[in-house]
């Protein structure tokens, strides 16, 4: 019988008192002359383990006494009730036996490190307890993501990654050669989401997403994952219910399922549970008048920084919406507002706590001769367009959606401070490895 | 109130006899001199809405009999029971409005179109009902494939797309510039799989893959999207289990929740019944025999071919696994057979058919020292490999898992012959658009 951490922990009433063969990883150890207590990491757990020296034969005590950390065992003993663990038993150790001994110095000790250093040994870092916290929390909030468009009757509709039309800004493109053609790296799965949203009405794309952005701050990188929702007859407003319904879920979701990491991360729970309906929802031009009253004077027409944002975010305890940017800050296809044609019908969220922004979004242009007539003004080429024209040619619908940026939001969700710490393995202008 | 035709659906016993009003797109018409059928389609479903020369004002009669399909309308009628309706309900119709109209003729009529244009428009294409029957299918084997890796407690972990290492042969590679180096798109993520692996004991990932394959194979695409696991203390058996349990998890929610796709597309749900475990496990030599059977000689240390597969394939009623290939048709990383050095610890799970070849995997190669040597003898470079063998240099354990090829297991479940069709937006050697 093979067993895990988890599954002695499942069926501990039974096992109390048996002897079990657990496979595993060195964590840490702590000695005194007659007793070693080893932490075992099995992937999903860390167990105590006690070997004592009249429990174990002489030689067997001593080789344990050298143990290099991350040796990876196999460690039989008999399971012990122990209330002192969280697990609520350690293992009673009759026999260790190493698998694979560490032919170097584990290079990441308990000891600080750079975090270029850290980076560089990313494949062993992911063993730590707070990177391996990180990690989960970001695969539930994947989950969540998935399950809350799954709920709602969205279809996944993967868009592709390689194509031959530009339309984020051409300036931040990676491009290939693609059998004598040239091709770039996806910007956005948006395009193609419009197109099938008016097959399939509610559809979203989740994969990754590609930035060649010449930018060290800590909100960027060149790889990251967005998801992308778009429905036919959406509009501003429903997409921005759509973005609030989702971003509580997420955190609704993670409470529920994640709250073990979040304490191995110090996170502020409390916090968190803030994020709740309704989120405030301010205009650009009132998001002006609040950075006025604090000092910073922003012209009308310009996009707003991370500085600005985060002088916004702080005036809330959950993520804040600013819809109704001027025009000229939004791309092409955002719908301009009925009401004053400066205005695009777009709208960002800012996470709270200068995380800055997770998602943008907004209604879409949906009138041919409009589309065109902006497309040449902003000098957008149409030939490697003319299909996302054809969705205006043929029954052409109100629609919007948004991206939500997966590692700004497990940024936030986790409190970490730069989203490289988000990524399993990040990409940055200066990063392409391990 | 906004409802859609599955919100009538299910609150049809209330609806019956109200008054509703329905957005969508027209599928398809039929006229006579009193009575005009629209089929309008919502995106989720299509409904018959009738509309009767008694029942609307003139002109709004004549206009809808002039109607081109994909017309984007506005139609408001009365909820009628109709039995013969597989929703259960028509619409009487007492208004129809255009939101937009369709521009140039539809390109995409009834008639038979090549795949050439069906390609070319592709954005428009999604729309018809066999399309959609297989993005939702896809869609629901994705979900499956999640849905099961995390019941079986394992994390998701993105691989990197941006690779500066390559390892599945470099002829087959797409690269780019990445600010002054030189960087790959990822043919597979399992080496990151394995780094992972040894951090969280049972992860995976799914994400898109990149081959530069210049072959117009039925059976290929330059980008595809593909699931990878990875467990730490696996072998092979192991291995082969698990894509067992996956395949047959996903047959089983597919045909739990996708009889109407597999209805529409004419799927022989009775042949896709078989998919129960246990699967044929034959090896390698056991392969070339069943070959030399059917007339087909095979040299030991050739690679099996799509024609051998087909064969093979059509000897069961469900998927078969080769397992134990000559260590020379494998890569570099495999673990080779105890009992015959000469074999490696691989299996290839081959569809029934002739889909071929779903998934690829077996046992990795643990140790340093044997895994350098292979390395050396393949000529693998070793310098951006070195985080790789970090692995093997830190408490390296025995480990195993496969890449299961979605294209090809949603062309298997879906019964079409070319994978093109089982991604929106396919990409191949010649096609990089829309």
């Amino acid at each position: 019988m093979k067993y895990s951490i988890k599954s002695i922990k499942t069926n501990l009433t039974t096992l109390i008192g048996k002897t079990v063969t657990l496979q595993g990883w060195l964590y840490a150890k702590r000695s005194s002359k007659k007793i070693h207590f080893l932490q075992l990491r099995d992937g999903a757990d860390i167990l105590q383990c006690v070997v004592g020296v009249d429990d174990v034969n002489a030689d067997i005590f001593e080789m344990t006494d050298k143990l290099d950390q991350e040796t990876s065992l196999i460690v039989k003993g008999e399971v012990r009730k122990d209330d002192r663990s969280p697990l609520g038993f350690e293992l009673g150790v009759s026999n260790v036996e190493i698998i694979a001994s560490v032919t170097r110095d584990y290079p990441i000790s308990p000891k600080e490190h750079g975090v270029a250093f850290l980076m560089d040994h990313r494949h062993l870092w992911l063993r730590s307890k707070r990177q391996q916290a990180i990690l989960k929390i970001r695969a539930s909030i994947i989950t969540a993501i998935r399950t809350f468009f799954e709920k709602e009757d969205f279809t996944l509709v993967d868009a592709p990654i390689l194509t031959s039309n530009s339309c984020e800004g051409t300036s931040t493109l990676f491009n290939l050669e693609y059998f004598g053609q040239n091709a770039y790296l996806t910007q956005t799965g948006q395009l193609y989401m419009e197109a099938a949203a008016m097959a399939l009405g509610k559809v979203y794309c989740f994969g990754p997403i590609f930035r060649a952005e010449k930018s060290k701050t800590r909100r960027h990188l060149t790889e990251f994952w967005m998801a992308e929702p778009e429905v036919a007859f959406y509009k501003l407003d429903d997409v921005m219910d759509l973005a609030e319904d989702m971003l509580c879920y997420i955190v609704s979701h993670i409470l529920d399922t994640n709250i073990r990491e979040l304490t191995v991360l110090e996170r502020d729970i409390d916090a968190l549970r803030k994020t709740c309906k309704p989120f405030p929802r301010i205009s650009y031009d009132e998001a002006l008048e609040i950075l006025k009253q604090h000092g910073k004077d922003t012209v009308f027409g310009k996009d707003l920084g991370a500085d600005e944002e985060t002088i916004i975010s702080k005036q809330f305890d959950r993520p804040v919406m600013i819809h109704r940017y001027p025009a000229e800050c939004k791309a092409f296809y955002m719908a301009r507002d009925p009401q004053n044609n400066k205005l695009s019908l777009g709208v960002d969220v800012i996470a709270p706590d200068g995380y800055g922004e997770i998602i943008g979004g907004g209604e879409r242009e949906h009138r041919l001769d409009v589309l065109e007539k902006t497309m040449e003004e902003m000098s957008i080429p149409k030939d490697t367009l003319e299909w996302y024209l054809d969705i205006r040619r043929y029954g052409s619908v109100p629609h919007g959606g948004f991206g939500v940026g997966l590692e700004r939001t497990v940024a936030w969700i986790c409190d970490i401070k730069h989203v490289r710490e988000a990524i399993p393995f990040p990409r940055t202008m200066e990063r392409l490895t391990p």
